[in-house]
């Protein structure tokens, strides 16, 4: 009988599977409030840059909070979770070597640089999608900020909760006045001067 | 001003990851006795699909337990959002393109059978590291079986906690008589014959 299996001594490295893809993993972490157009910029990203043969995916409310997540409320500390998870999930597909996109309020700093520090340096590219509130809150795509202003959501962010905004991220987007291929162009852009 | 953000209409799809990396997103997963042998035969595959150009990732207690499920412990309810956990995360890898492969103990039925409910139909492929538990604890690569024999260890998979066997695994791999490299070519043959 073979009583020997030996402890595995040698693992893939994460180079070995950048090879594959020919490009180096990465997390682009979208921040901004609810209606700042974080999901419509992240997904119009993810569809270019996966048209130029770069592999992508995407996290966001609809692949997380129903699945991953569906253990998690709203209070600060289920919140606090939400995005600890999301970061950690991020950090193992940029290890796989797939440039991953995430699409979420995110409104803390302390959640943020925990998900930077996740990466190696270079590997975290925070997305300031910047928009003033009034415009957020007239876009009001999802009915929610009605819905906080009458009180029925609480520790919502903007309203009743804060927003931390980046002190130093490494895109802007000024999303009251570019528009979504605008923005698209300033994140590639970014990612080829890298 | 530009009000007007749209919410995303079109979104990749998994085909379209997919197709670039040639090769359909799955989950092999890998279940049986600590000691088993299931982490060595994982990261030999790994890396022989690797080698063969297929894009794949690992999930094992290395790059789970110290982070994404760093929260929780060994209770029977930790336990299975542990494997809950590892389910929805090996999804979304395979959402992406990815031949995702997972190492755990995995011991529940119920688990697995969630990890399985959670892929379409044929991306799903547990394989059962059988091993008698005599082989498994002399080997005992950790020495956890003697601390679980100490009584050091409560709900110890094997000793005195159940391991319930797949019903209908798609791959047995006899780990007290086939070697490593023969595990590894029965998994392949299985994904070549798919």
């Amino acid at each position: 009988m073979n009583t020997n299996i030996i402890p595995h001594s040698f693992s893939v490295t994460t180079s070995m599977r950048e090879k594959l893809k020919g490009h180096p993993g990465r997390v682009i972490w979208f921040t901004g409030l609810s209606g700042s157009g974080k999901s419509t910029i992240a997904h119009e990203l993810d569809l270019r840059l996966n048209r130029k043969g770069i592999h992508t995916y995407i996290l966001d409310g609809d692949n997380i909070r129903s699945r991953l997540n569906s253990d998690l409320g709203f209070s600060d500390r289920d919140r606090a979770e939400n995005i600890r998870r999301i970061a950690e999930t991020a950090a193992l597909f940029a290890d796989a070597g797939i440039v991953v996109i995430t699409a979420f309020i995110s409104p803390f700093r302390a959640g943020r640089e925990h998900a930077r520090g996740l990466l190696p340096r270079g590997r975290f590219i925070e997305v300031f999608v910047n928009c003033p509130l009034e415009t957020a809150e007239a876009r009001d795509p999802k009915g929610l900020y009605k819905k906080a202003r009458r009180g029925e959501i609480p520790d919502f962010t903007g309203i009743n909760s804060p927003y931390e905004e980046p002190l130093n991220p490494e895109i802007i987007i000024d999303s009251g006045n570019q528009s979504v291929d605008e923005a698209v162009e300033a994140v590639i852009a970014y990612l080829n001067k890298e």
